[in-house]
């Protein structure tokens, strides 16, 4: 496969979609878009978060140690592509975009109502990179759809329809297909 | 949306699936499955890989200070999971998987021939989390498939076909439909 150079750049997919909630120093919830984020440790469950340091997101999870992460499905992309543009300190991003929040069980911040995957977390520790923060929080407890399991605790992918971000190409895309099982469909090539 | 408590856990997606190139002290190339990675800084752009401490992996980086991210696109995912399921220690994972290599510009570690998008890192720092190690590397040079980028410069996402995990689902799926474009359809929101 022919490849042309891009140097270097933050051009990299797939990503997540998620809008992060965490509480303001007036208690109200402020809402920020990422995608730099994801699972880095399992022992114990960590979530790693990349953002700017001048956000009133990192702000707030510095004051509170606290922060819930909410899983962006497909039918919300405008709504969380606007909280990527506006900032928490300017407006309410919640209720402009119609985001209804219910209480999470163990940290302040609140869940979104209409996101089908939320992780509690409680700040651990952090990484200053450039302009960046890579903050590093304990997943403390994990909300999921109860639609989109069946009673034998299966998770059905296509009920939590998660939104893929394309960074770098800057387009938000739904899943298609499910093309393999893993830790299962790779064990062809074992003899 | 009624939600399910799952505990804490590492239930989360949509992940990335790459395969990550290092070089073995006999010079040799392994490969590596990873879904815990993804962009962490843009000043500089850096990337952060999280792995088992015991991963042969691990072992390279810390050795050699240079990897490679290897984007797999969705015809690749039995490939990629084969080399999630096996030790670079036991087997060499890459001819098995008849995965082809290229020379990276900047690093000794290769590129893979079939990947679309590749990330040429040295290794900066990391960050010791339990079991794991969260990695975090700058990225030196990108390269992305010709095929796949008009004359404009612009990156066709389709072209790329990117393999989404889904952590927790333990399912590899394709990419669907392109259902919004990033820093424009949000400000409908915006007065």
């Amino acid at each position: 496969m022919k490849k042309q150079q891009l140097g270097p750049c933050i051009t990299f997919f797939p990503q997540p979609t998620t809008l992060i909630s965490t509480l303001g120093e007036d208690g109200r919830c402020n809402l920020m878009t990422a995608s730099w984020g994801g699972i880095v440790s399992k022992t114990p469950p960590t979530f790693g978060l990349s953002l700017h340091h001048g956000r009133e997101t990192y702000a707030n999870i510095r004051r509170s140690g606290e922060f819930v992460v909410n899983m962006v499905p497909a039918n919300l992309a405008v709504e969380a592509d606007y909280c990527g543009l506006k900032s928490g300190r300017d407006v309410d991003k919640a209720a402009v975009a119609g985001l209804a929040q219910e209480p999470a069980q163990l940290v302040a911040p609140p869940l979104l109502v209409s996101s089908p995957l939320c992780l509690e977390c409680r700040y651990l520790q952090e990484v200053e990179l450039g302009d960046y923060r890579l903050v590093i929080g304990e997943i403390l407890q994990v909300h999921a759809a109860a639609e989109a399991i069946d009673p034998s605790g299966k998770l059905d992918a296509a009920g939590f329809n998660p939104l893929v971000y394309l960074g770098g190409i800057r387009e938000y895309w739904s899943l298609g297909e499910k093309v393999a099982t893993a830790y299962q469909d790779g064990k062809k090539y074992i003899p």
